[in-house]
């Protein structure tokens, strides 16, 4: 079996740069092989930047999905992040840590996931970085940009809002439980870029922690208390018979399982439903409950549901 | 003693941003706190944008220098290759990975460290993420600006073009050498922008490997042979008796030794001498040799001194 200590370094990153291919154009100035990328924003644009790390044994196993599943997975969740921002995504950096030991197939199969989700979400490989470590691990940095002073923020809920959710809950935290091999959620980019020209967008934030947990980081940035009503959150179809066979709570596994990826955001009232939202994103939308005055807090759930926790 | 477990990862996150303080203003529109940062530019600006990891026992060792030294020279290393680019400091991210058996203080005083160089190099740390691991890693994304156009760039470099670097080489192999704590070198962020606006510039890498392998990088992107005259080389005070003591190589440390963060640079034949870009770039800049047609190759050093391999 070759290893990652056959390649070398440089063997390595020279067969990341030829998966990514050729990244240069109207905005990348300059790709893979410099002390930095170089990325060009349109006149009137703010970046949008953020970072995320997937730690094998902790966000992904490779004993239960393909590496390029578990690299497609860990480019779409820092992508995610970019999408709770209404963002356009402009390039993606990959920090790779692994043990020389690794198959070369395997760190490869890693790094084709990134390139397959950058691909797809037109966030190109610009950069990044290979160091030797005991964890193999995928810390991505995604690059993007909004128009100035249009950027969907946690802390833009207000009293009265209307909050809702993009898809369904759940999926992610039942396919974990059941030790399959997981799908792939979708990052909401579209979804999030239409969300953003909205007059009527309030709060957003992206569900990657759990119903529960993420709509109270967004009560603590709005500084204002949200009301859910737990009948009203979308779940899978077939789900709640899943969730009986294996004797799981299917309400538990959709306010804390995490890794949905949906969106969770608040609009205005007097602003659009559900039903002009589902048009306006084009994916379902669903009014889950609203936001109120008071001290951050989520209403209407049992205190056991609480969301998942790193440490 | 507390450890990163009883803090939590909201509760780590907050000490974070407290030890961050408020980084807002005209260029940041948003720091910690959200799904991502949000950044903006001056008119006429690209943005620059670098990615690098230090991972406990390969890059620092946390039982031979204080927590704050490791994440300040992490943070030094990261914000090097925006030197290196001639780029103005905009801001940095840390994906933060550490198990929770961690003691707290030495969480917090890896993120002091790293909030010491933010703040000596007008950096602010605007973002990140806490994650559970087995290693301790910091990885940084730095982010800076350049006018459009006038990045120094690795592949700049012409047959005929003089090479100098600034500083000395050598230092931080031979503290290595020795297990002393390590001095911290300084990102060239000053000298790189100064650099950036000779119209004489030509191609520019920082050291972070060593000399041999970096000055190779330089040329395999630029297409050129270079020359190296071993005997101009600067070295430290006192480093020939330090080495000899040791019985240490100098030259193999100054050329293979690494974490030097010295600018290696080329200038067009024509263009200011070492004492010129001494005056204009504000600190000691020796000539080492030039570039010239052919393959790409570092000519005038025996075969044997070679890079840092990372594997």
């Amino acid at each position: 079996v070759q290893r990652v200590r056959d390649l070398g370094e440089f063997g390595l990153i020279g067969r990341i740069a030829r998966l990514t291919g050729r990244t240069t154009g109207a905005e990348v100035v300059l790709g893979i092989g410099d002390d930095a990328a170089i990325l060009r924003l349109r006149a009137g644009e703010e970046l949008v930047v953020t970072t995320d790390a997937a730690v094998e044994g902790v966000h992904f196993r490779l004993d239960q999905e393909s590496a390029r599943v578990a690299g497609r997975r860990a480019a779409a969740g820092c992508l995610s992040d970019l999408a709770a921002m209404g963002a356009r995504p402009l390039g993606l950096l990959l920090a790779f840590g692994l043990p020389p030991s690794l198959p070369a197939a395997t760190a490869l199969g890693l790094v084709r996931g990134v390139v397959d989700e950058s691909r797809r979400t037109a966030a190109p490989l610009v950069g990044g970085n290979v160091t030797r470590a005991r964890d193999v691990s995928l810390t991505l940095t995604a690059l993007g940009a909004v128009y100035r002073g249009s950027a969907l923020r946690r802390d833009r809920g207000r009293a009265g809002d209307r909050l809702f959710v993009s898809g369904v809950l759940g999926r992610s935290a039942l396919e974990r439980a059941r030790g399959r091999v997981r799908t792939i959620p979708e990052p909401r980019i579209e979804a999030g870029r239409r969300l953003a020209r909205l007059p009527a967008a309030g709060a957003c934030i992206d569900l990657s922690d759990g119903l529960a947990s993420d709509l109270m980081q967004l009560c603590l940035a709005s500084r204002v208390a949200a009301r859910i009503e737990p009948a009203s959150l979308p779940l899978p179809r077939g789900y709640a018979a899943a969730c009986a066979r294996r004797r799981l709570d299917p309400l538990r596994l959709a306010l804390a399982g995490g890794e949905d990826y949906e969106l969770l955001f608040s609009v205005r009232r007097g602003g659009p439903g559900a039903a002009e939202l589902t048009r306006c994103l084009r994916l379902p939308v669903t009014r889950i409950g609203h936001l109120e005055a008071g001290r951050p807090r989520v209403l209407g759930l049992p205190a056991r549901w609480r969301g998942w926790r790193h440490f």
